[in-house]
């Protein structure tokens, strides 16, 4: 169960991705709080959109079949019978040679299938118009179920609810929207040196960094961060907040430890804590190579690193990806932000270990980019602030070329 | 002021953007509420960070000078006085020829200046330990000041604020942020047709989608979305809305109209609300042409028009880039999520109008990207649910070709 060798962070992504059951139970949610949330079923429309005959244009709705033949030398003279009001269903029927007003979105009247634009009409009373050309059967005509057909999925599984998508839920009169629940991802810090926010430090201790930017990491992604607290290093202490946290929530991040008599004792309290156990403990990763993964009561448990650097691509590699299949995303329309840029310099790697290098994105003249790497211990939150993104330097590829292409992963 | 011509696109952005006095006022939030915020001014940093000096490995503090020519063959040896632990300030001093055991993270005892690695070190006893090889001054240790130095300015001006930035200031003791408040961009929805949600829908009626979909745009971009209501198409009704709302906002949308009679009165209405006015009427962009940008109370108002897509397009082609104008941010590290991908077939455009073209992304076996036009009218709002995101045909350029490469502006 607990492996000194360090694995690499696809075998260890895929041994902590199999041993997550799966997506997560769903919640009915009012549209307007759906921003971002995942569809937990496909939604299916229970009625036509828009539900009856539109004009697309302001002109004359007319029977297509009276301007056959019309051209500018032989117009197709039309009696305008009555006028289309927005909102209301026009009670009159138009008849052969005849045509009504209509505004864009009007309902279509009775005995009409197309419209005359205004521009291609011209009046010749009160009462007549020529028609300059003729309409094709439907022209201009937004057909009852042309949007969205009843019985059609408007949305998919797994789909992040973008603005147009609720506009299209609210469309449909839909008022609420069957999501997946937002993971509960609880932080424990353990550190005898760190001291939480708004407390003062004394020589020797730092405040608490880690689970600030963890908690907003974890809130990017559509999960819920749940701040346990900060722990005294200890067997019990922490073991007692890892076992409340995992009957409680959906994954574990333990933080800090960093130092190798922490780091074990980490790995022991999650093979103490029933079945499951490790998972792996340590990675070919920089930085981030003391990660430790396991299982307690079915929840994926990490102990993470302690440097903001190493949570930071710890989260991007393992943790993230969790949070996604938690979620059910559908990844076939699901974007990374990336950029293509070009190396500023060289940048060495040891091989079997897949770096990830922290850079700064300048603008060229050109239009195009630069990735300057961010130079640092991962133990500085700064790196991070610098930094734009990052480029990952796989296990087999020996560092980057100065001038070298690269795909920078955004943060 | 009322100009039937229509302005390109560029020309229509800066007319409004100049008109825009400038960043929003400030207000400070517990960093715990500011990711995503803008921040209002340079951040400083108040004191160094970590504020003293720190092991960044495990091992033992020494005086690095005492380790200088120490070699495998003929290693230091070196006398363990004491211990560190993590959150004390170590109250011993260590003198010549001596070392303290010392965690990651661990203070540097007085009178040490490098840290020993653990596995560069060999335990001769247990207050005993050879040193394999010499420590340069400051090897493995983190400096006072090394993340950050007191006065320094951790994050400037214009920053959006990031799960790491918000880790920074927590590091700092910053428990509140200046930020930029948030745009307050009122909609205005217009049009006899449209019944709010949750009311049943008549014959010639249809439900409003346009203010939810301009809602989660206006989130997404970091402003506060103020839903007035539907209101009758009517010169007095729509006049008091837009009077009210450009009182308490810093941007009015108002969505619809449509029809020619409506848009016209729109404009008139802009005209009639004291000086400013409409600034242009009408713009080379598909979708999007009937577009009307004004001035009221020194407030940008835009009549959108009222199909979904016009309404998506304009708003990121102007109300967007005003946002971010009032928040201040700076642009030189804010990067659009875009991808590069090759047309499935060609497009036509006119010459002389800017299109905006809707595509959905499909994953090529190769890992590239082909950009599929997502067809239908810009009046159904499941072309913009079916696409991934835009295309954008420059003015000058007659249309795409089939396997041409694109970059997609993702939604």
């Amino acid at each position: 169960m607990f492996d000194k060798k360090y694995i690499i962070p696809a075998d260890a992504l895929k041994l902590i991705l199999d041993a997550v059951p799966g997506v997560l139970s769903s919640e009915s949610i009012r549209i307007e709080e759906c921003l971002g949330r995942i569809t937990a079923s496909d939604i299916y429309s229970i009625e036509d959109l828009p539900g009856f005959a539109r004009s697309a244009v302001d002109g004359y709705a007319v029977k297509a079949s009276d301007t056959y033949g019309a051209r500018e030398t032989l117009p197709a003279y039309i009696k305008v019978k009555d006028e289309v009001f927005m909102g209301l269903q026009p009670l009159f029927e138009v008849g052969a040679g005849e045509a009504a007003r209509i505004p864009t979105g009007g309902m279509m009247p009775s005995g009409t299938d197309a419209v005359i634009m205004i521009e291609h009409a011209q009046i010749v009373s009160d009462s007549e118009i020529e028609v300059l050309r003729p309409a094709a059967f439907g022209e201009n005509v937004i057909q009852p179920d042309e949007d969205i057909k009843k019985g059609a999925i408007v949305l998919g599984r797994g789909q992040k609810l973008r603005p147009q998508d609720l506009g299209a839920l609210a469309g449909l009169g839909i008022l609420e929207a069957e999501v997946v629940r937002k993971p509960l991802v609880s932080i424990i810090s353990t550190g005898d040196e760190i001291v939480p926010h708004g407390s003062s430090v004394e020589p020797g201790q730092v405040r608490d960094i880690n689970s600030f930017t963890l908690a907003g990491l974890i809130s990017e992604e559509g999960g819920l961060a749940v701040k346990k607290g900060i722990f005294r290093d200890g067997f019990d202490t922490i073991k007692r907040a890892l076992d409340s946290a995992a009957a409680d929530s959906d994954i574990v991040l333990i933080i800090g430890g960093t130092s190798v008599g922490v780091r074990d004792m980490t790995a022991d309290i999650i093979n103490d804590s029933g079945y499951g156990g490790v998972l792996f403990h340590g990675v070919a990763l920089k930085p981030g190579k003391p990660l430790i993964a396991g299982i307690v009561n079915d929840r994926p448990v990490f102990g993470l690193p302690g440097h903001p650097a190493a949570v930071v691509i710890c989260f991007d590699t393992f943790v993230r990806p969790i949070i996604s299949k938690m979620l059910g995303i559908d990844n076939s329309r699901t974007f990374r932000r990336f950029l293509n840029a070009r190396m500023s310099k060289g940048v060495a790697s040891a091989a079997g270990r897949q770096d990830h290098v922290r850079v700064h994105i300048e603008t060229e003249d050109s239009g195009g980019y630069t990735a300057v790497p961010v130079m640092g211990k991962s133990g500085l939150i700064t790196t991070l602030v610098r930094a734009d993104g990052v480029v990952v330097i796989p296990r087999n590829k020996l560092g980057l070329d100065a001038g070298e292409d690269v795909t920078v992963n955004l943060f």
